[in-house]
């Protein structure tokens, strides 16, 4: 199982950014995002709504304490990787953690508490780059799956994209 | 040289985007980010100040015609890779791109007018399911790059991070 934990999240102010880090953690093979900061309805609507759409599984959760949810996924055995560009590279550690089979991937956030880097497993960044938590969240799917998650299908879809050269074709359940 | 052209630009409500896309493009390794839309001071400072902070070499220009731009690069013998969901899968394509030296990787914009897929030389796609402009540009940087961009060194920087496992460490130069 891989969850990613989304930190701080604002309604209006994030909603792009948090859309866009859910529909990323969807399409690369993760399995839920967790979202703390404040309650969007809006946002879940429009995961979900995608979800419905293109196919699953995936959920999006809000928690009201992402300190507890970390500590909750440690109990369970979860290894926490807290995506920074502060931490070790990715390049170097990616095989380390690949053979954990449930992680919880967090990402900032516009000011992570220094708890969070004493919590994770691992801190790791994702070039020594300032960048992008959406960037970060790609590449660390990326690099678990092994590129495989670009093949990935999704179950229960209602509309599928076909691979065109130059055309927008789209397949739709009847 | 690798350009990204960004379609579309509204300043306030694309300024954070188009900022992680600027970001993404320069910590992945492309040479520059030009943008269409409507020209946004506050947008280029911002990423001016970060390769000024980090280091470059990294540019960022507006253009007020993205068709223009296009056909100028086709001039110049770029080839001009646009990256949409309906395109065909970059795991598929990327080795041909990846002989070519001079690249405009194109990335939307809320609507891609339909002579851009005609442009193209190549439609690419990074995965079949929607997601993000920004994991797009991402991916396909890294598998041009065959990863070997997150050990990219910047010129000239002022400011540098020293990856730690727990801990931020930043290097100033005097």
């Amino acid at each position: 199982m891989i969850a990613v934990l989304r930190l701080g999240h604002r309604p209006f102010r994030d909603s792009r950014v948090s859309t866009h880090c859910a529909l990323i953690a969807r399409a690369f093979g993760a399995d839920k995002l967790i979202y703390s900061g404040e309650h969007d309805q809006k946002l879940e609507d429009s995961i979900n709504k995608v979800t419905d759409n293109w196919g699953g599984p995936f959920k999006i959760e809000h928690t009201k304490s992402a300190l507890k949810t970390i500590k909750d996924f440690k109990k369970k055995n979860f290894k926490i990787c807290h995506l920074t560009v502060y931490g070790l590279p990715i390049q170097n550690e990616i095989g380390k953690i690949r053979k954990y089979k449930n992680i919880l991937i967090i990402i900032g956030g516009s000011k992570v508490p220094g708890e969070i880097y004493q919590l994770a497993d691992f801190n790791i960044g994702v070039t020594q780059q300032p960048h992008s938590e959406m960037g970060s969240l790609c590449i660390f799917l990326d690099r678990y799956f092994e590129g495989k998650e670009l093949n990935n299908k999704f179950n229960g879809w209602k509309m599928k994209v076909i691979p065109n050269e130059n055309k927008k074709i789209i397949e739709k359940k009847k």
